[in-house]
């Protein structure tokens, strides 16, 4: 059997009506964490240097570049999108394969719908059918291939805007074999990059690399027929250890898109669980932050391996401290973007409260989990316990709190106006006649 | 110590000055061979195709593509040049490490040269340092990495395209270390490509990527300091088993443009002996094709697994079949581009001798060898032994031999006249105050 074939032909014959309504509900959730994403990043200097380096070279300005005022050809345009929603490492993640799933998809498809006619529709059965080839593809080699130092993020993700775009571009069976073969043959990104702009490059080159599959194998352009199970194809090649089964059982039954989680806050994932707890007390306590005298948590050993960073002032620090994490959740009730810039970890108020936080690893809380017990001047004591993480797929992130993370990013790019027009457009983009509309939205006026 | 920073910074220091004049001169003879092959591919289906796929996404027309009329932004006219110089598989081969190197670099200089202004002295420079990059990275994961199915020619040829082009836009040493890293992050390929134009997109992609490695770089889109040797780098992670110091040891004393190696003939390398010593036959003998009546060949064993095939009709079969390079040899003197089309395969000369040809696999012949007995109507029989086959490092082709193949090679792209003026300009590729001057002789008058 050829499980490139065999999920060649499910891609181009699978249709909007056989897919769940709950996978289509979690795919627009998928798409506002998207977009959210892709706006707050656009703003970054990584964006800036891109386009910098690009634009000389990309070709007629057909397409738009998501939170930019700037147009690309719309290869240019996947590749910049990815980048931006990827920056700031605060797009969605599938725990069971550690892809950043929607970025290289999204990309694509966004940038292809700005410069092409698509309705709502088509875009997102192209999108959930992208997203299920590249998850699935991906479980086929986790773990063998991410130990090993792959980002499965880019090299996944070239499969799933090959698929996507392929189906929006109709390919027959023949072609989208060879978009899958010309994707598996461009498949890259290393986890030594981590740490640096490249990192956000490999969700961008993805999308762009997928996109071209899609358009070289659509213009007859051959490429070997087994890219995915072939002796010398994408699976062997770059994974010890793989089970090719997990492409094409229950093919059109099981959807990776149920699996899929949203971070609710932009840093280190095991700072989570005490962000949550933090925020929780705020909310039902709101303790001044004047008030607080110590602030103790007991937490998962890997917290204190990976984020016990102190006397930080700069906001890349904090997404590797527990401490700020802790301190703006009890001082701001929230842990967005804005509290994770230079100015937020150098607010007196929050440094103050920070530098009260004490921090021990327990092997008894799980990496879901942090205990939490806030001191006041009166004495009082507040506690909170957190058995699952928000944002965790026990316990994800509900609609509103996937619209406020939106807000919370999207206001470093559009006025707040246009912000709200972007959500609702998101939440109803099966709906759009063009998806076009929705990509108006998402940028910035000209300047 | 870190192997990318000590390449990183011998490509930035190293001066046209201190490479030997043999190096120099093997240089220029790669540049021969590569425009030759650059011109007799640019003809091919495979750049077509391409070609229609990306030119609505192509920025704005500044760069040549060779053999074309059309022209593209230089990224994709880097893409373009690797494809037409690879898709014959009659481009340069490193036996040492099995890299096609001089592709993924010079399509990536010949794109920079024909939009911006470089002399011959600086693009040479830039050619040995960026081969050099690129072969000492393959020997580095040679063979593990090109036995467990990686094409080197496109993971290698990206570091090389990335070192060239950053070499001319003199990126200092920091910026030099993101593009090597950014090369590697982007370092593709798949051994099961093979048989399909993708084989030939993986130059191309490497010329096209290395370059916009160099463009990111020197926008300043940072990436891991150690992609060569990091734990998660491209040795570790494309390579079951690497020796770094390959890549540092002796640098700027030895040179591999120094095992450097030309194919005489456009097909399975396993028959080349066996094509040289029939048409040292023709040459000296001339026997006329009517009067052959048998040619019985001894080969090395791996000819008659690979290259029997029998009752061809096709000019790709050919280049499997030792039949018909044997033929080719006798009735016409040569086994070029001309040999392996479909009308010279079935050319009835051709065809009649072929049939009269049988080979027998001997193990005592090794794969350089041949022995060939030709047996005339006239009773007399013409006998030759092949030693060491033409164009193996130990019996390179003459600079005459590699004006020839340009000439077969180019006269499909190219107007006679104007073939012999790019021979020449390529030899003197060094003393050009503008490598434009090459790349016009290299192009079509636009129709």
């Amino acid at each position: 059997m050829s499980e490139t074939k065999t999920l060649a032909s499910y891609i181009v014959t699978s249709r909007m009506e056989s897919i769940p309504a709950d996978v289509r509900h979690e795919a627009r959730r998928a798409i506002v964490n998207f977009m959210g994403c892709a706006l707050g990043g656009s703003v970054d200097t990584a964006v800036d240097r891109a386009i910098q380096a690009f634009a000389p070279y990309a070709g007629k300005p057909t397409a738009s570049i998501l939170g930019r005022s700037e147009r690309m050809d719309p290869l240019h345009a996947s590749l910049m999108n990815g980048i931006s929603s990827h920056v700031y490492d605060f797009d969605d993640t599938t725990p069971k394969n550690y892809i950043h799933p929607t970025s290289p998809v999204a990309s694509a498809l966004f940038a292809y719908a700005s410069a092409n006619r698509v309705s709502g529709r088509d875009f997102m059965e192209a999108f959930i059918l992208g997203f299920e080839a590249e998850s699935r593809i991906g479980n086929a080699v986790y773990p063998a291939h991410y130990d090993v130092g792959w980002h499965i993020t880019g090299t996944a993700g070239v499969f799933g805007a090959a698929a996507a775009i392929g189906k929006l571009l109709k390919l027959p069976e023949q072609q989208m074999i060879w978009a899958i073969g010309l994707a598996a043959t461009q498949a890259a990104g290393l986890r030594e990059m981590f740490g640096s702009m490249a990192k956000a490059l490999h969700p961008g080159r993805a999308a762009q690399n997928g996109y071209g599959a899609a358009l070289l194998a659509q213009a007859g352009f051959t490429a070997g027929e087994h890219g995915l199970e072939g002796p010398r194809g994408f699976a062997a090649v770059q994974a010890a250890k793989y089970d090719l089964s997990k492409i094409t059982t229950r093919l059109g039954a099981d959807f990776d898109l149920r699996a899929n989680t949203y971070k609710p806050f932009p840093c280190g994932i095991v700072n989570h669980p005490t962000i949550d707890g933090c925020i929780q007390i705020h909310e039902e306590h709101g303790p001044l932050p004047q008030n607080i005298t110590a602030v103790r948590l007991r937490v998962a050993p890997l917290v204190m391996d990976l984020c016990n960073q102190r006397g930080i002032t700069r906001g890349l620090q904090g997404k590797f401290s527990v401490y700020h994490g802790a301190a703006s959740g009890l001082v701001r009730g929230k842990a967005g973007i804005q509290e994770y810039t230079d100015d937020a970890v150098n607010d007196p108020q929050i440094r103050r409260v920070r530098e009260l936080v004490s921090a021990v690893g327990d092997p008894s809380i799980t990496e879901d989990q942090a205990r939490i017990e806030v001191e006041l001047a009166t004495g009082e004591t507040l506690a909170r316990f957190v058995e699952q993480s928000l944002g965790n797929v026990h316990r994800p992130m509900s609609d509103k709190q996937l619209e406020d993370k939106f807000r919370d990013q999207a206001v470093t790019a559009l006025p707040a106006a246009q912000v709200e027009r972007a959500i609702q457009l998101c939440w109803r983009i099966d709906e759009l006649d063009d998806v076009a509309e929705l990509v108006r939205a998402s940028v910035p006026a000209a300047k």
